[in-house]
């Protein structure tokens, strides 16, 4: 049950477009794997791949870490539109479910925020395999207020 | 507290030898990575990896991707010397907790077996960027025994 | 996004109508709490409890031991409808996020199956008090068939 | 590898004494459970408990909330002795694998700080039972300073 849109005090559609169309800034593990932003709302954001041949294991099947890496991925993503400008998402710990093969094809992921504070946020993640469940995730975000001087120790 | 040596049946260093030069045979997201595996022993395993600047987010560390994606790699790697020929190992789930940022360096993560039965590994995660603790894991792995005959559905 | 009730191959609605009437079956901890079935359908169960003063810490809030205890039950019991009789559900693992204080009055928890094999399923949580998230879950049930001889040891 | 005992900045022997004799000041889940703290350290917490007919299920196993319960209890007590008087400690999440049956005996747990900032810690939990490891768990805990004033809400 996602936070109804009403529920985000703040939502920044200029931000989510720049996530639509962030594709040419990934960089690394996003890069490599080809994730596309496809679609972006207050408290939800849902990203494709395509599994192509070089992601697969000698099984046939994609190596876990792809799956893994994607829901890191939207954990934090999801968060942007919805925390003020110049704050920043960082996961703080996730845990998921492998609960089918992922073949070559088109891998989707949705994240939605469950739960959010100032300071932290709970979010779910399914993934989808040529509309089969594959991966279910929930994890915790820490939010870091915007900073205007350097942060102190933790 | 792993478990001692002694607890495990099976202990195949014949095949312990081959992931401590399987380098060439990596391929997808390991071989992106660069994962080496540096240690084998019967209920243990280590990878380190270069973290390159490529893989860097915009905040200057490691996407948390690549730490998710080596967790799952050496959650099932840690297995295969310890059981049957031919069995193989997926992951069922694990957790994950990013404990500090990982820049360019080295990170070194260490799998361990903590409780082993014919079907089901539970495995814990040690990650280190330069010495210090970056993430912690825990995981469960689902055992296949080898396969005479196709399997039935699941 | 739960499975629709057609996916269940099997569902027994008097095993059903059993857990709704099966308070006074309880022992344990369930009964210490005073766990109530209020809702039993394919895939899906609810419980409620009453929060009384004497499950509250020092704090005014209840000690998380409670809703940890809830979410174990509830995890395994929604399997007993969809599954063979004489088949029986076991914790693998679960996650929990405590998202906000519990405190006196009514805590209410359901379970609902996302995934489903003859072997394991895969099993969320959320838990709300007095109509506000206090918890979200995710676990691995491990389903056991029928047994006709003794268990071979795992 | 728990953080040796030089890491930690404080450490309030006092206050371990007083976990060691709390107790008769156990209520709610712990006092049910008949939790005893038997060693306190920096970084480290043993609790004890009887586990008696009654938390039996009707498998004449322990009922898996019995295990959780506990390991809520000593994630967040474990910090106490480490974290500043007056500071409290709150469990955010955890994640329990369940790797034996737990029957009529002692049930032995130990929770050693892994990691730890000012904020927060990880922690992990290691269960006994007669001996045979029964429980693995990883968690999280948010540390809140001692209030001067009332917290804002978040």
């Amino acid at each position: 049950m996602p936070l109804p849109p009403e529920r985000f005090e703040t939502y920044d559609p200029e931000l989510a477009a720049q996530l639509l169309h962030a594709g040419a800034l990934l960089q690394g593990i996003p890069e490599y794997l080809g994730l596309r932003t496809v679609e972006v709302g207050p408290g939800v954001l849902t990203v494709e791949m395509d599994v192509r041949e070089e992601l697969l294991n000698p099984f046939g099947t994609a190596h876990g870490g792809v799956l893994a890496a994607v829901v890191d991925h939207v954990l934090g993503a999801v968060l942007y539109p919805v925390i003020p400008r110049g704050a920043w998402s960082a996961t703080t710990e996730f845990k998921l479910n492998l609960v089918a093969p992922v073949r070559v094809g088109t891998l989707r992921a949705t994240s939605t925020i469950e739960s959010l504070t100032t300071r932290t946020a709970v979010v779910r993640i399914e993934a989808f395999h040529d509309g089969r469940l594959v991966g279910l995730a929930q994890g915790t975000v820490t939010i870091s207020p915007p900073r205007t001087e350097p942060p102190a120790p933790s």
